[in-house]
This record gives C-alpha cells, sequence and structure tokens, in this order.
C-alpha cells in the first residue's frame, strides 16, 4: 500500500483501489460495477486531519462526506470520532486508581488538535488528583513505534516514573521492547497503558492494557450516515471509550 | 475499516475512502478532486482471488486494470507478484541449509491457486535433498493468527518438528506466543520462519526471520503501469524476494 500511495502521490491519485477482498462474488462484482459507472455516493475520510485549503473543495464536491476517527475545529463538518479530551482524561485517571503517581504522557502529536485535546485531559486528571507533573513528563510524538522507543531512552531504565500513556499501540509496544532490553519488568516496574487497543495488543507478551476505541463502530456508523435519507440528517457523534484490560498495569 | 466494510456489505459499495492522509494538502485535492470528477483511471486489486463470475464484469469496464500480490490461473490477466512456487521452495530450502530435517508447514490455504503453489515448492525443496514428509506436518490454514497458535497446540511441546514456515506474519506470531507459553525456546528448540516480513516481524521478540515479500515495489509498479501509455503494455511480473535474517531461525 505505501508503494501505491507514493507513485499515487507523484502521478495524481485517480486510481482506484479495491481490496474488499475475503472473496465474496458480490461485495467484487459491487465494487467493479461502481468504478465502472462512476457512482461514488459519499466519501469517507479516515483519520485526516483536513487541510484548511481543501475545506471549500470538499464543500463543493456535492457529495455527502464525513469523517471518522477524527474530531474538528470546524464544528461545521459532520465527524464520528472518540471524545479526546476524555481519552487522556480517563487513562490518567485509570492510571492513578492504579495507585501510580509518576505518570508519562508519551508520543501524542501536540500540534494537533487532537493531541491537544488529550493532552489537556492529561493535564486535568493529574490536577484534578493533587499530583503535579513536569513537562519532560509529556514527550511529543507521531504516534509511531520509534517515538515509543525513544522516549524510553530519553527516560532511561531508573526512570522516576512508574507508569506510561501511549498514545498509540505501537508507540507502546516500543516502550515495551527497550523498556524489556533495560531489564526493566512490565508492569511491575512500568505500567504501560495504550491508546487505541486494536489487535496488536493481543499479540504481543506481556498482553497490553489499553485504552480502547470503538473503531468497528466508527466505521458502521459512518456508513449508515452516508447512506440515510437526507445529507442533512448528519451530526457529529462520539463513540464509547473503555478500559480494556490486559497485562500491562 | 472493518466497520465500513460490512456496512458497505449490506449498502452495496459505493462510498468512496479516502485514508490518503499524512496531512499532504495537495495528495488531499487530488484525492477529493477525482471523487468529484469520477475520473477513475484504473482499478487496482489488492490481494483478491477473484471470483469467476466477475471476470467478464472487470473485462467489460473498459478501465486498466491489475492485480496486486495474488499469481493468477487465469494468464490473460496481468498481475504483479512474488513468484509462490519460490516462496515455498526457498523458504524450506533455507530452513534445510541451516540443518532442519523436520520441517513443518503453516496455515496455508491449500485450496487456493497461490497456496497450492506455495506447498509444491515445499514438497520439491524437501524431495530434491531426499528429506520425507508426512502430510500432518503440512497445516491447512487461512494466513491467521490463530492458525498459528491451534498449529502449535496440535503439534505441541514434544513435536518432532525442529522448524515451522508459517505463511504469513502474524500466523508466524501465533506459533511464537504458544510455543513460548510451552516454554520453548525459539530459535533453539524450534526454529520459526514466516512469509511476508512487514514491521511485525521487528516488533515481536524475539525478532522473527522471514521470507520477504516486496510488497512497496509491487505497489508502486502497478501504479507505474496503470499510468503507462498502453493498457496494451501491461505485462505480469514477478517481483524480488528475500530472506531477511532476525533472531527466530
Amino acid at each position: 500500500m505505501k508503494g501505491i500511495q507514493q507513485q499515487a502521490l507523484v502521478r495524481g491519485l485517480s486510481v482506484m483501489i479495491i481490496f474488499a477482498g475475503e472473496g465474496d462474488a458480490a461485495v467484487q462484482a459491487k465494487a467493479i460495477q461502481t468504478v465502472i459507472e462512476r457512482s461514488v455516493m459519499g466519501i469517507l475520510l479516515v483519520a485526516i486531519d483536513l487541510d484548511p485549503a481543501n475545506e471549500t473543495l470538499l464543500e463543493s464536491a456535492n457529495i455527502p462526506f464525513l469523517f471518522i476517527s477524527m474530531t474538528l475545529k470546524n464544528s461545521e463538518f459532520p465527524f464520528i470520532s472518540s471524545n479526546d479530551f476524555d481519552i487522556g482524561y480517563q487513562a490518567t485517571k485509570y492510571l492513578i486508581n492504579k495507585g501510580h503517581r509518576k505518570i508519562g504522557f508519551i508520543a501524542t502529536d501536540l500540534h494537533s488538535f487532537i493531541g491537544n485535546l488529550r493532552y489537556e485531559g492529561y493535564r486535568d486528571a493529574m490536577r484534578d488528583n493533587q499530583l503535579e507533573f513536569n513537562e519532560d513528563w509529556v514527550r511529543h510524538g507521531h504516534f509511531t513505534y520509534s517515538d515509543g522507543v525513544s522516549a524510553m531512552k530519553h527516560y532511561g531504565k531508573d526512570t522516576e516514573l512508574t507508569a506510561m500513556i501511549a498514545s498509540s499501540d505501537l508507540a507502546g509496544i516500543g516502550i515495551l521492547n527497550q523498556a524489556m532490553s533495560y531489564g526493566m519488568k512490565v508492569p511491575d516496574r512500568l505500567a504501560i497503558l495504550v491508546v487505541d487497543g486494536t489487535y496488536l495488543c493481543d499479540i504481543v507478551r506481556p498482553k497490553l492494557t489499553s485504552l480502547t476505541q470503538s473503531f468497528f463502530e466508527m466505521g458502521a456508523k459512518g456508513m449508515d450516515m452516508l447512506v440515510s435519507e437526507s445529507f442533512k440528517d448528519f451530526y457529529s457523534m462520539y463513540t464509547p471509550i473503555k478500559i480494556t484490560e490486559r497485562e500491562s498495569v
């Protein structure tokens, strides 16, 4: 997919990629038919932080659109997403309830709208529990595996932190691997809570405890809305979040 | 994405999903423009085993198309993929050269065209090296994590096998996790070689040695061909495979 994307960038993205897969003949037929008829009936923008310059273009398309997994500053556009303030707040509160006082907040893009909301959630949860924190406990990043690794390297094996919140499953695995290579026991020496809760949490050892987002529901609800009677029925909504306890806290 | 797909199945797949992402304004603009103009110029079918009933439909579309990461029985359709016979053969030969004689072949879909090619590669490599094997060493599956787990459970911790080839990274992680829960040391007691070689191999411990496919090149080459001068220039081609040594063999 990366290879396709890079070339698409150079050549102009006018290729439809079909990977509905799973060998269902009816789905395949529908997908091909759609391309033949050019009958696209809606646009789902998944996890895209839209450039302001493109807002007008999108509005002019006269095709229903909806943002999935992305809270928007521009409140005119409908989105289906988690409440990112709550993500930061609930994750932090969960760790505090487990007895942690020195909690790191790792790999969130603090320059983004959603990153800021999560940070505010973290900050408010700490303050509401009369806990101090310093800015070094908060590590800016882009949700990547290597953000997790480099954060752990920055803190080192003697870190005063007893718990970390990673802003993605992959960032949490980066923290985990680096901590284990230091010989630190997870969760005894260091607890790790990751945000997202995809299948990745289940295939690493120890399994990662997560603040789980409802990605499936976001997608299904988004499709429902796109095929609803009227574009005017579109509204923004939050899908539920929850803590999934596994083995890392 | 799963949620979107399920609803798309019910409602008819006439929604374009944009997740070019990465915040590049020019790419976003191009993607939106494409939807507005309905100017799809080609179809890439990624890892799709096309139902025969849809072949005519696809041909009638009068839009260039190309299969990516999928070898086809129907030799009239162009594809860009690995040579699946070679995947089975090279993987097996590599383990034989490392001294293994009892090698399992796990989680391949033996009913599929590509699954059969891989199996033939495994079989021929064993025979060319005067090694016997019995059918119980070959476990049918669908490339999933749980196929790996259940294969390992089937063989048990006292298995005579000293090495296994997993037909996907995830299936290999399933084997790894179940083997570790038996207290088996990887690679000393059991070597694991996985087919694919995505980032998943690097984030588990021990890191998984892989027969690596050139997915990036498949995608890039596929885009190149789609935007070439003439549909008639399309041809099928194999991209290279190689062994990437990590820690599990």
